[in-house]
């Protein structure tokens, strides 16, 4: 390798509301060999999530992103250095590289990736969004053919696959986005049956229009008033898929849950429950099998937003959490 | 039979604010004799149950109780009169009798219940109050030995019961309870591990010494301010029983749901479920099996706070809103 030099951004300030460009700062570091048990990969493409923003807010799932420390994320990268036996020079890897040029890791921080071509795909599809979404469904929602199925964020990289796994499963699936172009995508290229358009309409009447067996399923992406709306529509035995909430992470914590919790979980018998993808690792194989061949047969259009440059992360991030991607937002570094 | 007359409480109005006195009022009315396939009991015991105030509410998993409606009731009865050849007098059944001395009721409207000494227990720990204890922890919560096991509303009927029954499996059992005096009793008499007088105390701070190892399952009997103190102090993979929510019952809905849905349950991916007992109906049998070896080897205590005289029911259940109760509450009618 030539390189010498590792550009990065730390997160110089952790924010109190908005998140805005000023809260990043670019750093140069040399590039450390690896040692016995490390692996140095070369940063390819980072995946943008709205959970980086939630890093920020205090430990979750994982540590804190505090000020001063190099921003997390995740990414995919390629081995360029190795002081372990298992990993060797051209190995693809993902992990928690965050958002610099290389990264150097201890060996178990990585984990292998098969090498197939978009290499993207492993990113969103196979990556953690596609997971997400399959994982969300089979083992949290259950949809059965016939139910309907609600997706907030229907037009990101986790929501675009999920309405397309429900349409897969027989459902009748229900997509809400911000805006008219995410609504028309959705329906028209990804096959959702309806959209909310949740900007521009009253989510309640306009759930109501598109949900005339009301809900069984929702897979939440964003908690909040959608939360509620959906769950005064939600019929009895509905399950509520928790796998984030987009509309409290940029900004401080709402001061309130929805209304209707716990009365309706009671009265209606229904099943909240928040998952993370991680969990599922053991069973990825099979996912990433059934995600391949459902792609293969067109089923699965995958989607993928790509902003080049790693010094544009930053604006890729808020413009992300401003909701102006459609499908999976990657910053390719190299 | 030899009675004409039946004397029966209806609500006179639906309370806007608190259940009070006024809202009920006294009636008369003959005794009709049963047609083909009725069934006429006289009502023996009435299950006072704080569900009974959420009725008055709106339609829930029954159609609501509307001014000028006879008071619906859960009750234990004696056949005195059959239409229908699978009930003979002197058969014991439970029903909504509503709140009355006789009641005359399609026969399927009734169960057929086993004759057994005190018939009383047929209301309490083998009743509703017990089976709901029995099956949320059987079926929903799943707590596992050495787990911490959370209850509240802990000295009421299914509180007291599902408390033992987390001792039974093993668990750290934690009652949170409305009067120093309930809480002595749970710790002394039911075995209860702590207590946490809610009035008194600081829900946080007190669970928090409570629970040193945080709380795993969570009974929740009340909803509101103490669910959402037990959800920030609930561990990864924890499970929350959504069985009534009390505290929104006697008054207006309230206006938040608690803080931290669902974010809190996404990042430790916390379930929560409502149910409703009546769900489990064909598998009572072996439930009642269950609770009927527990109270035989003396594993748990059954009290229950026996209210004399049908007229004396809207007193009764006002008591009960204001947690004036230890035990399964009835009212003894005959």
């Amino acid at each position: 390798m030539s390189a010498s030099k590792n550009r990065q951004l730390l997160l110089k300030e952790v924010p109190k509301g908005k998140l805005g460009p000023e809260h990043f700062q670019l750093n140069e570091t040399d590039v450390q060999q690896p040692g016995e048990g490390e692996v140095l990969a070369r940063v390819r493409y980072i995946s943008i999530d709205a959970a980086n923003r939630a890093w920020m807010q205090g430990t979750t799932y994982r540590a804190a992103v505090k000020a001063g420390d190099l921003m997390a994320g995740y990414a995919l990268g390629e081995v360029i250095g190795s002081g372990d036996p298992k990993y060797k020079q051209g190995d693809l890897v993902f992990g928690d590289c965050g958002w610099q040029e290389y990264a150097l890791r201890p060996a178990p921080e990585f984990t292998k990736l098969p090498a197939l071509e978009p290499v993207t795909h492993l990113l969103s599809v196979y990556g953690v969004a596609g997971l997400t979404a399959y994982f969300g469904l089979t083992d949290i929602g259950l949809p059965k053919e016939g139910e309907t199925l609600v997706i907030s964020a229907a037009a990101g990289s986790v929501g675009s696959v999920a309405g397309q796994i429900g349409k897969i499963m027989g459902c009748r699936v229900v997509g809400i986005a911000g805006s008219d172009a995410k609504c028309e995508w959705i329906t028209s290229e990804l096959g959702f049956d309806a959209a909310v358009n949740y900007k521009t309409e009253d989510v309640h009447s306009a759930l109501r229009k598109a949900c005339p067996d009301k809900i069984d399923v929702y897979f939440d992406n964003v908690g909040g008033d959608i939360l509620e709306a959906v769950l005064f529509q939600t019929n009895a035995n509905g399950r509520i898929i928790c796998c984030g909430m987009i509309s409290g992470y940029d900004g401080e914590l709402p001061l309130n849950g929805p209304r209707g919790i716990p009365g309706l979980l009671v009265v209606n018998r229904i099943l909240m429950r928040g998952f993370i993808v991680t969990d599922y690792m053991a069973k990825f194989p099979q996912a990433v099998k059934d995600l391949a061949g459902w792609v293969g047969e067109g089923k699965i259009k995958v989607r993928e937003d790509i902003v080049e440059g790693l010094e544009n992360a930053p604006q890729a991030l808020i413009g992300l959490l401003h909701g102006e991607n459609l499908g999976k937002r990657l910053v390719k570094v190299s």
